[in-house]
């Protein structure tokens, strides 16, 4: 018994062993075909079209889905432990709401529940790991993760005092009717994303937002510029340090541009 | 007496203390709740609807502004240089400001004087040097506040030269009615934000602006990519540098590329 | 005859010899005028004025391909390595494409087949290894490929969670009529490309489009901050780099880590 | 008569001097007051307001222009030499420019001089130069030409085998018109600018587009992420590089942290 619970462990769990690397790769399939099918049957014209192939593949990656999670309470010893895991409640909520979608055209009163639709998407979140890589970039995140909260909230003081401005400059017909509304037009200039839907009129409106935009480029953009002067400062340092000299004593070669002596054997480097 | 003050000066000026910690949240708390019911004021639909909370909320809140800035002042020995000082005058405006929004609906002249009311949003500037970090930053800019000014002026020396050309090459009609008009297309351009409020119609306005864009790109790509290759390199050096050398006596595998002997037990390398 | 074929390899395959480099600009330019003249004809008033001079370049051009393509055959000793290898079928595909333009006013059935035009494209391709410094740009990218995997399904894996949230707040009036539509609108958004096309109208939608805007920025925008302070954190540390040595005889201090004697004086530096 | 010259060259040449300092910011608001009376000519509504204002500023500055250019040839010995440099050739132009504006109103046939009108802002060129720093990073420019000409000619190439694709995809009428104009709108997109004049409407083109966005911010976002993880990956590195251990017996002192004894000679580190 306890050889073929061994056995569906590593098939589940295991993706650093043959059997559970396959595992791995039918399942990211599975969802990946359960995120399509989803995404297709919003679309008006194909999910009248293709209803009946969707809820066919939508019912065979259900049963999957539901298969899966019972033989992993199965084999875990503390079920508990697996069904309030964040991977074990990401799988119930996307079996519910795969089968919540799949009987939304009989049972109307459902609909209200779709809206947990998109948590199967999470489903996916577990792929994310699939390589140290990407913990090398969480740990990275996590060290400068204080840096990160002061930019966040520089970045959003920023754009509540802009905001305010050019609530109180611009006329409510150009689209800045209320402070919310102003502070979102901030961030859509700030990051430079620059929808277009709301825009300034009014030339002292254009003036700040033209200041707006040089601080949202200019964070990129000077960080950019300095890394890269000191770059190059590095590089033009480095290229004074190797020079032809010589020792003709020890054939030492590596000397400071200035330098008289060999530094190895005392030999002198000028007349020889 | 004086125990009194400096008690109280513990809480409201030395955030490191415990009692000093729960002041800063109470009083991070009190700012966003103004900015917010301000900001939620200006819409025009929740604006009337909520009217009497938020001015009971920014009344509370006011009387808490005026209470701090009146004991701010009393625990200091010399007020004058609280009441001076850059934030003694953000609190003073903060709360005349917020004084003047309450009154707004009944003293419709002081209108003009709403204006301050983005100001209170200094406030919270107070809390951007929250952590240690932030002023790393700011040493930052400081240190490289020349690059900063040649890059904004060089950044605006682009924008008018383009901005004159595309002034000359377009006709009026695609929006670019005057010089000023067109350097503010062009900061719109360059920083990538793309409204498309104005944007070129002739095939040589097209042109050039697809130059602006390069450049714009051009600047954060091609400082990042010099970056990243200069760091590719470092890394093809660092490659060599740890080497399989394990000491045959405390089995310490970390060692230098010309180590000999071993640096934890002293055990030679070389012949066993 | 082996003498005359080793003089055509050189032109045709090495452009580090004279008569090879002469030839790579002539190659270089006949592809800019191939590719110019193809998109010139595709503007309707051009196409039509310019018809006939277009056509006759085409042809010159045409002929030139076609001897260049048979001359690669005959020098090289295996013909079908350079016919099955990838700029052997690119510079068939060219010829074919530009073959089917040329007759695509009399032939109007080879409509179709002109959608293989755009692969004329890929003759410039070749291009992009003129020099050696392409190379390690790319070496870069294969490097860090299992990062940009990773950054890809991400992004992507953020878009698709963003999109089915967008789709499920906005109404579809706003644009977002299906899933995939405002997965599309979220990678517009997430690039920070922001067309404006589709554009969120209630306020959660408002909300969540600016924090997606944040994330798109601050991908950005975060890591050229970090690597910034970084950059001068290293700066400050580097200025105490080199070692305390210094010479008793010149008191000259500026010494490389290993050396034995002083550089400028030529006395011990070891045992005094 | 040669001191008088060479107080005049000390003036106008060498900012470095207390009068030459003097001089630059004189020079610096003249053209910047040059710049914004033609900018604010070309608004409508103000040229003809405040025409005559206008006027005389552009006429005093013009005066200017001229004395100081008569000047520069005068303390010269050889004026050809001044005459025929960029700055020559840039003052001349600008006095034309201005000049001809002047007298625009009456002589109408010379609105076409006008084009070189923006000319004068290059006059401002000058003082980009103001600051050693901005050499470092023309320098640095210069150091990494071959990779700028690389990424252009890259760029270019995608934008124009993208843009070939989307004018095969995309139908005439969402604005993909002409092969030129679907690479111009790849600009717009691949740059991230996103005016959203020209947008794809049919399923495929709006894949591409996806493609092109991702791309595009890729190019940035990748590069900044791998030398974001690079640089954390150096300061873990770095933690443990140099410490000031000295080995008494060889006085080697590139020890690790944990070292204890020499990895040179075997000598113990600590208790000598």
């Amino acid at each position: 018994m306890k050889v073929w619970k061994l056995k569906l462990h590593q098939v589940l769990n295991e993706a650093d062993t043959k059997s559970g690397l396959v595992y791995e790769y039918v399942l990211f399939t599975a969802i990946l075909l359960a995120v399509a099918s989803v995404a297709l049957e919003s679309i008006e014209s194909v999910g009248k079209k293709y209803c009946q192939i969707l809820i066919i593949v939508q019912g065979i990656i259900l049963v999957g889905f539901v298969i899966e999670y019972v033989l992993r309470i199965i084999i875990i010893d503390q079920p508990s432990k697996f069904i309030f895991s964040f991977y074990g409640i990401i799988d119930l909520v996307a079996i519910l709401a795969l089968s919540s979608v799949m009987y939304n055209d009989h049972l109307y009163f459902l609909v209200v529940i779709r809206s947990l639709r998109f948590l199967r998407v999470f489903k996916v979140l577990k792929y994310i790991q699939f390589r140290t890589e990407s913990k090398a970039i969480l740990i990275a995140l996590k060290q400068s993760r204080t840096k990160i909260i002061i930019f966040v909230f520089a970045f959003l003081l920023l754009c509540t005092c802009f905001g305010t401005i050019m609530f109180l400059i611009e006329p409510k017909e150009s689209g800045f009717t209320s402070i919310p509304m102003s502070i979102y037009w901030c961030i859509v200039t700030l990051t430079t994303v620059g929808y277009g839907d709301i825009t300034p009129t009014t030339i002292p409106g254009k003036f700040i937002a033209s200041l707006i935009m040089l601080i949202g480029y200019g964070i990129i953009a000077v960080s950019a510029l300095i890394v890269t002067s000191e770059a190059s400062k590095q590089i033009a340092a480095g290229e004074h340090e190797s020079n032809t000299q010589t020792c003709s004593h020890c054939l030492n070669s590596e000397h400071k541009d200035e330098a008289r002596y060999c530094h190895k054997c005392g030999n002198s480097l000028e007349d020889v």
